[in-house]
Order: C-alpha cells, then structure tokens, then sequence
C-alpha cells in the first residue's frame, strides 16, 4: 500500500483541492480508499492576484518565477492543513502528485521562434512542496503529453479505465463541473476504445445566470431547486442549441471562450422577460441534453449504457440527476460515491492514482483520447 | 558505469554546451571520463528572442510557455547533434542532466502576495528533452536548494569538491568565464568546509573593452596577445580595485548588473588616452589581482595553496596564466585539464555529474556554500 496526496486546482483558481488516498497495486488491479479530502481557498489577494497575472498581457519574468514558488506555498500548505486536521502524519504519506495551476495551455501548435509549437504551462514549484513536506512530489502531468503530439488534456479518462471498467457493463463516467465532460468505458474495453470529451457547459451557465438574475446573492442553484420549480422555454433552449460546439466531433475541448459570462449574457437576453426559475430550468435541461445527445452520438456505438457515474459539482444537482435519469431511461444514473469516488474529490483521487503509476513507471496517457502519437510516462519526481 | 550528458547554457544565451561523460560509482568515490563535447550555438533569430523576452518588463504567459518547450527542443537537439556527430547511440546513454536556461535568479528573497520569496526559473521543458531522446532527463537544478533557504548557485563546487579534493594537496578551483568565481577545497576537507564565490571581472571587461576599441571587430583578445604587449596604468587600476565589491565578505556573486557594458565604458574613460595594449593589460591584471586578494583573504586559512585549477575561457588566455602564475609563485598554476577536466566543458560536465549524484538519490547542494538550512537532492526526474 502506498499513502498518496493528489492536489488539484482547477482553472477557476478557487483554491486547491487536497485527497489523502492509500493506494493498492497499479493498473487494472489498482485498488484506493479516500481517508481524507480538504478544499483549501486560496487567500483572497492571492486569487486575485494570479487572475490578474493570467488575464494581463504583460508580465514579468520575475512575476512568473514567483508566482511559481508561491503557488507551490500554498499546494505544500494545503497538504500540511489537511493532514493537521485529519490527524495524518506526514511520515505516513509516502507521495504527493501535484496538477499545480494551469496558466497556460494551447495544445494545437501555434508559430514561435521559427517552429511550430504547442505547450502548456502548469505553476506551483515541486520542489517547495517536496522541501515543505518532505514528500517526493510527482508535478507537470501534462507537458509529456504534449511534449508527444497529444493535447496534454484530459488525463482523468484513464483513471477512469482504472476504476470504472467493467467486464459486464457498459459505463459512462460523467464529470460536471463548470464544463461537463465524460468518459466512455465499454464493457471489457482496451484503453484504446476510450471515448472521452467534454459535452458542453456542466453548472458554469446555470451558475452564471442565477448569479447575474440574483445580483451576486446566489451563487448557484442549491441541488436544482430552483430549476424545478420552473418551466423549460422552447425558443430559447432552441436558440442553445444552435451552438456549434455541439455538432464538433470528438476530441473536442470547451471552457469559458465559449460557455462565460458573454454568452451566458446573450442567452439571458433570449430569455429576458422569463422568470428566474424558467431561466434555470432551461440552462438544465441544455446541459443534459446536450450530455444525452453526446452519449448517443459518440459515446458506446455498440449497446446501450448501463450506468452513467455522476461526479462534480453537478452530481449534487438532485433536479439534474433526475433529468439525466429521466432522459436515458435505460441507464442507471448514480452518484459516483455509490462505487466509492466521492464526487467531489475525484479529481484530486485522480492525480493521486495518476502518480502512483508514474511511481511504477506505467504509462498513464490515453493517446486514443490526447492524440500523443504513444503512451507516455507522466510527470517529473521530485525526490523527498 | 552510466553514461551521462550534461547540458548547459549560461547567462550570455549564446547556446548549449553538450557532454558526454561516462560515470562510475558517486560521491567521493566518482570518476569520469569526457567522450565528447559540443558547443551548439543557438539560432540567431532564437537568442534573440530569447534576450528580447529576458529584457522586456512584459512578457505574455503565452510566450513562458512556448519558450520553455522550444528551449527543450534546443537542448534536445544539442544532444541528437553531439551524439551523432560522435557517432553515440542514443541507447548508450542512460540519463541526461540539464541545467536550462535561467530566466530569472532571485536569492534574497523580495515580498509577493503576502510573503517574502525568494525563488529562481530556468526553461527548457525536462519532458521534451526526455521525449525526442528517449532518455530519462534531470533538470530544474536550483530550485529546491532555494526551497530550502538557499541561493540555489553556485552548484559547481560540489562537483569540485568530488573530483579535486585531495588528501594531501590544498587546492583552489578557479573558473574565468565572464565573472571569476573560485572554489577552495583544503587538503582532506570536509563538504562543510568549501568556500565558493565570485571574486570579479573575469574575461568580462577584457572582452567589453577589446569590442569597443576594436568597434566590433575584435571579440576577445586572443591568448592575452594583446595585453602581454602592454603595461599596467597604476591610476587606472587602483580606480578599479575601488569597487565596493572586493570589499564584500563572501558568500557574494557578480554579473553584469557590476561588471557589465556600463561600468566597463566608465573604466575606459579612465583610461581614455591610453594604448588598447594597456588597456588590456590593466584590465587583465585586474582579474588576476582580484583572484590573488580573493585567495590571500577567504580562500584556505590554514596554509599555502599547492595549485590553482583553472578552467573556463580564461584557461586559454596564456597571459593570464602567467601573470596568475607569477602573483602566486608558491602555487602551481594549471589547466584543468591536466587533471581530465575539459576547461570549456568543466560547466555541462558538472551537470552530468550532478544529475549522477541526484539518480543516486544523494544531497549534492553545498549549504555552507549557498546557505540552505539542510543538504537536499537536487532536480526533477523526468522518466525516459
């Protein structure tokens, strides 16, 4: 058994996510139990601060080398609150994987300094975290990737393989998050036959929309309630609908270029004289539907899905969950908890599984997924 | 044995200095052998970009990013280059450290989001270098020495400390690259007993001053032809020894911010009638004096130094040589190379050997050196 810590901050640059996971065995036979998980914000100032580097054109090279040690300040201090609080000694973590901050990432090469050249560029120093926790620390999962030909993104499909595969069912794992994304797992499958790509928008409109027609009061709609009790428009889920984003064939990526505030706004403006609940009810019903068109158009072309395993923040949307579940009559829609992922750490779960195979020296991308033209050994070890 | 490649590319960013070294055991007991060496100039347009970007205040996030992966494709064809020009299979070679290019060096630690950090940035992305060679690559030697309250340079002495410490004969290590810098390692001394610092100009006013007097058509004064053919202008170099950085205890480094155009254009206005002969003459007695005041002062309390290892380009200044020879009539005065160390690659040789010591999972920084609270491994590995 291994003791393994993922740390994941996400492109919200909320704060970082911290899971304690042990880990039996690598690959297929990988077997964990989560014993702890904290989300740690980061300090207001700090968030802003790396929100205005990342938004700036003009940075210094001195702001980028610090912001690299401060961000690995904050993932080594998340680690230590974590383990403070759940009583975890430190010698008892035998690895840390670390996504680090992504303030950077274009996968489709673009011209510099006389070549062609994709890159991504993810910030928080390995080695602060390994020197603060005296924990070797596995960091930079995705500049092998692309260093290969892949994109570098998503890496969680194949820890989905690890754990969802199944040899009687065919499986969906679906992630909603800001964006909704999924990975398709046949029955018995290679990792070659995964499937995975992000669908559309996960709660990013829907959180957008109750935040502007609240004036900052609400956040987001607590488990759908509002979106319940509200009625879907036509016209307007229509005019949703029409995004191209929809119609692109997988692999295929969004973020908030296409799903922010912008076009939230615009689609607000289809909706203006409707009611806040018909609003919610419409943005809900574009992100299930538009998962369930995702899932029948590219997901298992064989059969039928047996079970669709919810994680994210959306798994806590009950109103979603029944939609899905309304909209795949067939498909067993179920909270990923229910097979041992907690929703909300899977994330982090999954960079602790990513560098225990790092850790085996075990290929961990899905080049069926990246495009890297092979399977590569992910990230770089700092030595405790 | 391992057959290591150590690559590196200092401040000038004129390119990458490649060599292959053969490496048996560690520690101590470490011996080497140079197989091949190259100096791989980068493209013009690239090293001046890369100035460009070091120099402007503003710099995107975007370009961080796509630097540090064209600057792994530079260091990964310096080795696809030196090995098949030396006909070297790839496959021979079991591991590459390398140093980067250093963007960004900050070891007093200056206040940022909150906190005061230090902390230092060198590019060339380890995962590219790894993925066009096939070979497992070590870089990002300086952070965690900086992690751990150190000032993450110099490295070198440790490596000097492995390959020159003798048990009977007190030794000095000086490199003459555009600053001087020197290691002093007593006879039979412990790690904790190295001294290592800058002690000044090395060929960086020589070069600044044969540019500007030559308008461009010279770039150094070959062999010190030049300045054997002059004479000393006492009130020019009692001018120059008032600079307040020979006064400075040790730990201390120079660069340009001291030694550069600007102070070498206030030297030669003192020197404004005077032949380029005694000019450089002046100049180089003023590298070789402060190297003497250096040793005399900081460098083996206990006795007289028995030889003075020189290496870098000031190795193959003959002038200097002499003139270091007759300042120190007691001392042998040596070409690194009479011990096996390739003067010009003594840097990349370094590396490989660095990143050999780190495979070994062995501390290799020198604390009493760059003042980090405790020894630590050194690097990220990034797996073949």
């Amino acid at each position: 058994m291994k003791r393994i810590i993922g740390l994941m901050s996400g492109t919200s640059a909320d704060g970082v996510d911290a899971a304690v996971v042990d880990v039996w065995g690598k690959g297929l036979s990988t077997r964990f139990r989560m014993i702890a998980f904290e989300s740690v914000p980061y300090p207001k100032r700090t968030r802003q601060l790396i929100l205005s580097l990342l938004n700036a054109r003009g940075i210094s090279v001195a702001e980028i080398s610090q912001l690299n040690f401060l961000i690995g300040h904050l993932f080594a201090e998340a680690v230590l609150r974590c383990c403070r609080r759940h009583h975890i000694t430190l010698k008892s973590v035998d690895l840390i994987g670390s996504h680090g901050q992504t303030v950077y990432h274009q996968s489709v090469p673009s011209f510099f300094g006389g070549r062609a050249l994709a890159s991504t560029l993810q910030l928080g120093e390995g080695a602060v975290i390994a020197e603060r926790t005296g924990i070797a620390t596995i960091s930079d999962f995705r500049v092998r990737d692309v260093a290969a030909g892949g994109t570098g993104a998503p890496l969680v499909p194949y820890v989905d393989y690890l754990l969802l595969r199944s040899p009687s069912k065919n499986r969906v794992a679906l992630n909603v998050g800001g964006i909704a994304n999924l990975t398709s797992i046949p029955r018995n499958c290679r990792l070659a036959e995964l499937r995975a790509f992000d669908t559309g928008p996960g709660n990013m409109m829907m959180d957008a929309a109750v935040a502007i027609r609240s004036r900052g009061k609400l956040k987001f709609d607590r488990h759908g309630a509002l979106a319940s009790r509200g009625r879907v428009i036509p016209s307007a889920l229509e005019w949703l609908l029409t995004h191209p984003f929809y119609r692109r064939r997988p692999p295929k990526a969004a973020g908030r270029e296409q799903f922010g505030i912008e076009y939230t706004e615009a689609a607000l403006r289809q909706m203006r004289f409707a009611r806040v609940e018909d609003v919610l009810a419409t943005l809900l019903d574009l992100t299930a539907r538009t998962v369930l068109a995702a899932i029948k158009k590219y997901a298992v072309p064989s059969g039928p899905i047996d079970e669709l395993i919810v994680s994210g923040g959306g798994a806590r949307n009950r109103f979603l969950m029944q939609r899905l579940q309304f909209l795949l009559p067939e498909t067993r829609v179920m909270n990923s908890s229910e097979l041992g992922i907690d929703p909300d750490a899977k994330e982090a779960i999954a960079f602790a599984i990513l560098a225990n195979e790092t850790w085996h020296q075990d290929p961990a991308n899905v080049p069926s997924v990246t495009g890297a033209r092979h399977p590569v050994i992910l990230g770089k070890i700092t030595p405790a």
